[in-house]
């Protein structure tokens, strides 16, 4: 028996996820499931495939996620189970959930669902709950180790699993410039696609000022310095930083208070930003 | 063992719920416990029902729904427990929290709580949290096997289950009636209480524009026509549609957008529904 | 194995507690875990103190919270474990998380992390999830059994677990006075710090009317008699209530209404409420 995790855009407001948990409790009532989140913004693919990213490795190998954000339910978009690098089962829509797996850790097998024998008996004439019917029931069969990887249905090729359009982060001079993937909502702070390494080559010491930048396509909406803090604590309260976050990227966020609501701060391959030495020091 | 499963009004920011899986856990350690959902609108019993009707037939025979809606908590509305006749039990104030299952799967058996028994030691002077002291012990006791359905309290006749008021969907000439039950909050669509059998009477195919009228009272909320579609993707993104839902009844949603936020479109009996063939083709 | 309860302010929209779910069943598959909750607000340090005293006495003995409220990460603030009078064990920053707790439970027993061994493998370079790194690893090690108490780390003395300011409450004349310690958001309820057994003494009995005076530093806010009512069912809907909460306190309510929205109620120590007999009566 491996742990199942859920994800989906459903929100927990309705009966939706509890479905899905009867279904798969029905499939092994001894199955230890929880939640990923179901706060996934209805619809953002992107959203979903970044807290997979954020969540997976955390888990114990052979951990069967479920992730269903499916703007394309009923279309022609593919059913998969994919193995992830690091080990664990994720079964998706394959609409570019799986873009930055793919690209942090890695897919080394893929498999589409054979629904002919993958899917709850008698829901056949059910064509928007793919989420119960197919992703659910087909975790659940995996998680509980009624089916194998092998009996999910025919092999695909890995590299032909779907990914979403990514702006890579760069090294541009004394400067690195990247991106703004999501926003760490509670909290305010902006996560980052610039790796903390290509942070490191600028030599910006734990303790020293930074200069940033963000654009939103060619408008500037915040250029300052700040300090490069190990954490929350290595500033005063209400002073930004810049911070390692738990993606191993660099974030941006103000000690108890809200960098992307103090300037209207968004994500997306739009919003750019640019990190480098003080330009006045 | 039997899965447990708790719906309430109480929200997920304070301790009330977690106070309910710990006096359960009290009870058997052992015990599979998950939520239906905490966010029902406080005091909405109608809202409860519904989302009981929407999950219970997912879950397997003898998981164990404790739901707790109760405006009336002190009063003397009475407590049961009903086995539905799919072989679920549900726990609840007897206050028309039932009113969707009795109707639509049937009340098999009922019980009222004999509290002097089925109630947590030392609980005795608290006249606020049934929930707690009544309802998610008794449900505990149950899951557990530690007490049978017998051993809850006297049988009532399930006749005698309260009942909110309903209006009936009815064929009226090529038109179906009906009313929009509950909203799918998050994805902004609108489930009415016409079953897919008295729509399909209409004789309109998947493809076919039907026309719609939303009124309510007597005011006309909404008239147009739009595509019966299998799914979301047998429209455009943007446009609006029918469909069947996960109760088999008729829904109207835009595809990725908020068909209830577009035209601002309540619940309840005064929100009427009427569906027929295209007027103008 | 004993139960493991989480509490945050890491809310549940991305996948942050569910990596610390993740190191947790990485520690023990066979874990029992559940919330209390995440939606603490985001620093608030007093309401994750006030949720554990509302929750913990209803769990087993030897059940393991870990609460992760936590504005000193990074900082030197201790990390601890308690156990409760009661018998529960507490995994948290030492930054007055434990105040209600201490004050009204009181603490047996207390040890400081030693990270050395407490800590996830490989986690070394992460300044800023403690909340997954250090406490969901460690409570779930001590709810499996694979360490006990005196394996945390050196012992230091439950008096200098650090406690936030507290007012308390006082008999002054025929009048009981003391602060509004929590809302009870969804209802809209005023919580007090006025026990039942003192408000007792002023001899005001079940369906009487006491008189209540709420003023904010030195404005009056609300001054009106009301019912003092065993429960909601005591009064109309959308009358006010004085009646005992589920901590043994004296609470105030509108019956299907929210008192804190009607009059602006909020909470901390500058809120003063005075309950005393009917002046015009």
């Amino acid at each position: 028996m491996k742990p199942l995790v859920f994800q989906t855009d459903f929100g927990m407001e309705d009966g939706a996820v509890s479905a899905m948990y009867g279904v798969a409790y029905g499939v092994e009532g001894g199955l230890n499931i929880s939640d990923l989140t179901h706060g996934i913004t209805p619809y953002d693919i992107w959203q979903a495939s970044y807290r997979l990213v954020q969540t997976v490795r955390y888990w114990p190998e052979g951990t069967v996620f479920v992730s269903v954000v499916d703007p394309g339910v009923g279309s022609t978009r593919r059913s998969i189970v994919v193995k992830t690098a690091t080990g664990q089962l994720i079964v998706t829509p394959d609409n570019g959930t799986l873009t930055h797996i793919k690209r942090k850790y890695g897919i080394a097998e893929a498999r589409t669902i054979d629904e002919t024998v993958n899917r709850l008996a008698g829901s056949e004439e059910s064509y928007t709950f793919h989420g119960r019917d197919v992703y659910a029931y087909t975790g659940a069969r995996l998680a509980a180790g009624i089916i194998d990887f092998e009996q999910v249905g025919p092999a695909v090729a890995p590299e032909s699993v779907i990914e979403l359009p990514v702006v890579e982060p760069v090294c541009r001079g004394d400067r690195v410039e990247g991106t703004i993937d999501v926003l760490d909502i509670r909290f305010g702070s902006l996560w980052t696609n610039i790796p903390r390494e290509m942070f490191k080559s600028l030599g910006i010491q734990v303790g020293q000022r930074a200069e940033l930048t963000i654009t939103n396509d060619t408008r500037t909406i915040y250029r300052n310095t700040m300090i490069y803090a190990q954490s929350f604590a290595g500033v005063f309260v209400g002073e930004p930083l810049i911070y390692v976050n738990s993606l191993d990227c660099m974030a941006v966020a103000i000690n108890q208070g809200s960098f992307a609501k103090a300037y209207n701060i968004g994500t997306g391959n739009s919003w750019h930003i640019a990190i480098g030495p003080d330009s006045r020091a």
